[in-house]
């Protein structure tokens, strides 16, 4: 399971003590070849964690032997001390690992406070520990180990029956711009393909998995998805079949993502159709996502449909507002834009909740997830960081 | 005080049975004249109320002799019928008021639930009661009439040497584009100018006070401000005093509302300096002011400097993430980027909180005001309709 389910890669999950509580906080991924192909996608915030920084610069080699990844301490908002940090840390990770390492080759991932420089001893003993529990059965303990606030571990799989698997871990309680905790992500592949073709399946994969989850609306410093190639199965797949399974395996991450988000009751699945393009559906599936009020209301199990139609009329879309219909599990509450079936039909007692908005102006379509806005939300982001 | 400070104006605020608790619901504001120029503003969301789109319509006549306002329900989402209403409470409006009163004339505002029709006989009954109940004492009332889940009623009065007064009510619960409970906002003016000129003052005023607050980011079908003038004072006032006072009663009445937003235990003055253009300030400020997780954490009285950076790094504003310093109640907690003052000395105890965010890239500055999130906002919201 998790990212030693393809071949050509090991993985180690420790307690290195960045974590006041003693819990597992360090992890590492290793890529023993024989190739060591990698593609990235980073945050878009413009205020990145020093991690980021030195992973863009590591993966625009486009080659990968390891990932260290911390949970405890963002390592983000450090300035200079904060980049040396992380650059320490590869250094570190490559005199442990020995031969065929080098710095430049290693990536950083970081999630926890920003502001707050990481104890770098526990932070480098850590590295030296982990690279002694290496091990082709690790994913779990990775997985575990770079948690924050998630309440399970993350992990996914597919495999080919062409005889190559792709497998990956994640943590997060957000979206691709997440929350405080920032979601990482480690996918490995034993399929044999070079950096691009890593690079093309996984942009595509995030752009309808991750950038489409939104828990609350804040872009995290730290957001890293990470593709490592191992090419240890012989297997050159099929470009299209590849494509898909990098696919299903972002989105079942992703989902189970949301399904931790922090505090939350409900996830919420926001399908916007009749849109005049996916641009207009993205837009107003994210406007309806975010919308507090309405999150409010679907923690109150009320179909309150004016607060979607309240959204929708904040976007750009192509729309017009007496066009509007919008369903809630099913039942068209708004018709035209005005009143619909009755609202007393809904029923919103199970977790899961399917709002569709249909713009009435073309035929394109998008899917945003997210949850709903609680007391626990609240009460877990007031008290982080004292 | 309110809407009868000026001279040419009296006001009512009843209970038409719209409520269902028996409240106060409905007010109504007469202008007497000599003039009857008016200004208005309202929301920008392309989902208007019917009484929104009923008053941007009186308004292109320049000419306005009272208002009708009403909470216990915004008539939004109503379809043709609910235009029909409005329309249908303007006649009525004019018929009991008499000589000189027209429906085109009459403006409507309402407030509460969206998607559902106002119940129109007691709206109907209603209007004829505080028609009979009008006095140049009732602006109180009248403020009172139109509260939802405000907890007080708000007004504010500026009175020039030179002899004219500027007074006003208000209710919400969030910004210009608030909340649930929508922004409705009527002043009254006896200087005597033209509806060009009130126009004016009212577009510069609203640009910095309602414009810039911000509750909840959830912008509201309903909300409508509006500025009349009866020149009974008989004194043409100077421009640039006139602007001032309209902007001045705007801006108490904007920070009343803050102070009331549902469920706030803090009031957060976000200030940008140092920004390339005012636009940029605007932008910024906003981004902080919606950051929930930012809000989250005001509400636990902590500094975390880190969610205003990774929200300024959101805007598309000209800066450097480096040359960033923010301020929480004038310590310096971020330097450059990182780290600066110790954030132990921040005292967060007071129910005002002030960020600052230099952006160090100009001179342009702005103010946003917003509130806390917090487990009350999220109790009130999701029981709202049920």
């Amino acid at each position: 399971m998790s990212v030693t389910a393809a071949k050509g890669f090991t993985a180690a999950g420790i307690a290195a003590g960045i974590k006041e509580n003693g819990g597992a906080d360090l992890a590492l991924v290793v890529n023993n070849g024989p190739n060591r192909a990698a593609a990235g996608v980073f945050t878009a915030n413009r205020v990145k964690a020093a991690p980021v920084l030195w992973s863009q610069q590591v993966l625009k080699g486009g080659r990968v032997s390891a990932v260290v990844l911390n949970s405890g301490g963002a390592n983000a908002c450090t300035g200079a001390p904060g980049f040396q940090d992380t650059h320490a840390t590869a250094e570190k990770a490559a005199e442990v690992l020995g031969d065929g390492h080098s710095a430049g080759e290693i990536a950083v991932a970081s999630t926890g406070l920003i502001g707050e420089r990481l104890p770098m001893e526990a932070v480098l003993s850590g590295v030296g520990t982990a690279a002694g529990a290496l091990s082709a059965h690790g994913g779990e303990k990775a997985a575990i180990a770079i948690k924050t606030t998630d309440t399970v571990h993350k992990t996914a799989v597919v495999e080919s029956p062409a005889g190559w698997t792709v497998g990956g871990m994640a943590k997060g309680a957000g979206m691709l711009a997440p929350s405080l905790a920032t979601m990482l992500v480690v996918l490995t592949t034993d399929a044999d393909l070079a950096s691009p073709a890593l690079d093309e399946a996984l942009r595509s994969a995030t752009r309808t998995t991750f950038e489409r989850i939104d828990s609350d609306g804040c872009l995290s410093t730290n957001d890293t998805v990470l593709l490592l190639g191992s090419g240890a199965s012989g297997v050159v797949p099929d470009a299209a079949e590849f494509a898909e399974a990098v696919r299903a395996v972002c989105d079942d991450l992703g989902r189970q993502i949301v399904r931790d988000a922090e505090g939350a009751s409900k996830d919420i699945r926001v399908e916007v159709v009749g849109a005049a393009s996916e641009a207009d559906a993205e837009e107003v599936g994210r406007s309806i996502a975010r919308n507090n009020l309405l999150k409010c209301a679907v923690h109150g199990e009320d179909p309150n449909w004016g607060r979607v139609l309240s959204a929708i009329g904040t976007t750009s879309a192509a729309f017009e507002p007496d066009q509007l219909n919008v369903s809630i599990n099913g039942v068209q509450v708004c018709r035209g834009g005005a009143v619909g079936e009755d609202r007393d039909k809904v029923d919103m007692r199970f977790r899961e909740v399917r709002i569709t908005a249909d713009l009435s102006a073309g035929t394109e379509s998008a899917v945003i997830w997210t949850n709903d806005l609680t007391a626990d939300y609240v009460h877990e982001n007031s008290a982080y960081s004292s």
